[in-house]
């Protein structure tokens, strides 16, 4: 087998501009330049999916984040799983494939620390690498072993059910004994966080007011809130757990903007007098964790007890729309950008 | 040695108005009753000590608590040193020294229940099992224990510092190695905090905006936050702390009031970015290791490696007032009321 380019330029989605809010198709442009030789210590990755995440609006934004920025005029960071095509590297022989942090582009220069996972079972998709078994499933694996620690009776929220970390987190988490309980936003995925992903009962948040939904769906209260949304449905949620409760702090993509700084329910007092834990999670804080739990999601994934759901779409120009899509709801499960 | 009754009657703080935010003098009233007469399975214990403790605001509005909240028209809610001086029950002899659940009145009546600490060890003054021994001082070693978790060469911000449970905070996270930044109400107290407690700095809120005094104090943030003030002091800490931060949530003394529900920047994303980890702390869900702790803090008190101060006022009239003055930040340490 031969391995080597199949084009004679590189296209890149560049970031030049800071979002203001969601990221939209304007905040990039796409740039066509040579293609990337390899150095001595490097190695050219063909890119085969490209990773779309809600993280990637804090990545392309200012202010407090847990990494630094992408500068403007750069290829926007994004995980992608690729294939070495042309290698300077011995541990990273040309025909391997790997997912790491590759960009929005056809083919990255890559070094060594850019790969979280050198994939070796190519029994399961090439795509999933990017997804239930990259950081998506990554996080709904680690965070509820971290924080959630969930016990058989336990009731657990889970916010963007549907999705491909909610949709991962229900799995798991109803495989530990728990009562799952999903919020979505349509009735459609409702119905497919029930039906196909387990959950015991399903909220559209669209539906009506959130208070009377989840008095409604959850008589009892919850003990853990796996929340990647935050905004008024989380100050919501906070006020229906029990004592000792725990909530996943994962995302916030139902609020709009942090600039200027977004105001809301006062929360410290549900926190002191229910002894409440929350714990903010971020997935790369655990990454000597990975190759063990990669492997623990792709024997759940052969047993066929771990699915997962893809929004598969064609073409490097069609990564920013499909970001705006995560924030509006418009995703089918994990959305990845085939090239 | 005698023991008995040195009244012929009883008198009692009764709760008999809800308050609305901080408690004051007209929310109860004093009565007088007949003396309590133990029974079978049951012990009168004479109140030497009583505790005022900022928690009785919580015991005595309704809501979401820990507990069920005092009755209107029954004796407040409050722990109390005190002396068995009648009894019909074998584990609780007469001159049996207790630290327990002892209500805001000069008599009680009561049950193994309602017992914390059996106070054995005289050679300590028995004040002291109302506060650095007591709630006050478990408080503070148990949190960090438990949610605060001091490491050598971190930095914690320690809010109330010169009160009852900040002042053994600083105490006990110096002991550990961290640099303590105390949070109190005047220069007086922080020049306490520095000069007998062991704070490495201390920040006097009222001298100005507590976001330039805390960058002042807090050049490079710090890893812990131990607040029991709540309010837009705690907001302004949140954004100070590194990643990887613990917030222990011991107390919301700063809000006058939850009723309507008052509101505040949103922390969600602080939290998520920054892989902070919150807790709420009650003291209460831990009386299985209070006698152990107990005991630790007492050998401390021994070896003069823990200091407390007192603010001891005479006859029960004072109590309601002296709760009005701890919200107030008008006492100097543990405020306890002596019969």
């Amino acid at each position: 087998m031969a391995f080597g380019y199949e084009a004679s330029s590189n296209h890149r989605l560049l970031l030049v501009r800071r979002p203001a809010g969601v990221p939209v198709q304007d905040d990039f442009t796409v740039d066509e330049v040579e293609l990337p030789q390899a150095e001595e210590g490097t190695f050219v990755v063909r890119n085969l999916f490209l990773s779309v995440d809600p993280a990637q609006r804090g990545w392309a934004t200012t202010g407090t984040h847990y990494t630094a920025p992408v500068r403007l005029g750069t290829v926007m960071r994004a995980l992608a799983v690729g294939q070495v095509i042309a290698s300077r590297h011995s541990a990273f022989l040309e025909g391997t494939h790997l997912y790491g942090w590759f960009g929005w582009q056809e083919y990255a220069l890559a070094r060594p620390d850019d790969v979280l996972t050198l994939i070796e079972a190519l029994d399961i998709p090439l795509s999933a690498y990017a997804g239930v078994l990259g950081i998506n499933g990554l996080t709904a694996a680690l965070a509820l072993k971290r924080i959630g620690r969930p016990v058989a009776g336990d009731t657990i929220i889970v916010t963007t059910a549907a999705g491909a970390v909610g949709s991962v987190a229900t799995q798991l988490a109803r495989a530990a004994g728990c009562t799952v309980v999903g919020i979505t936003g349509s009735d459609e995925k409702a119905a497919r966080c029930i039906g196909r992903f387990g959950c015991h009962r399903a909220i559209n948040y669209r539906e009506g007011k959130i208070e009377l939904l989840l008095d409604a769906n959850l008589p009892g209260g919850a003990d853990i809130l796996f929340d990647s949304v935050g905004g008024q449905l989380l100050d919501a949620m906070i006020r229906r757990l029990r004592r000792g409760g725990r909530i996943i702090q994962c995302g916030t993509a139902s609020v709009p903007g942090w600039s200027p700084p977004p105001t809301g329910l006062r929360n410290e007092r549900e926190i002191l007098l229910k002894s409440l834990l929350w714990g903010g999670f971020v997935v790369f804080d655990h990454v000597s964790e990975f190759a063990v739990e990669t492997r623990r999601l792709a024997s759940l994934l052969r047993e066929g007890k771990l699915i997962y759901e893809e929004d598969i779409r064609q073409g490097l120009i069609k990564a920013p729309r499909a970001l705006t899509d995560i924030y509006a709801g418009r995703n089918s499960g994990k959305v990845l950008i085939a090239l």
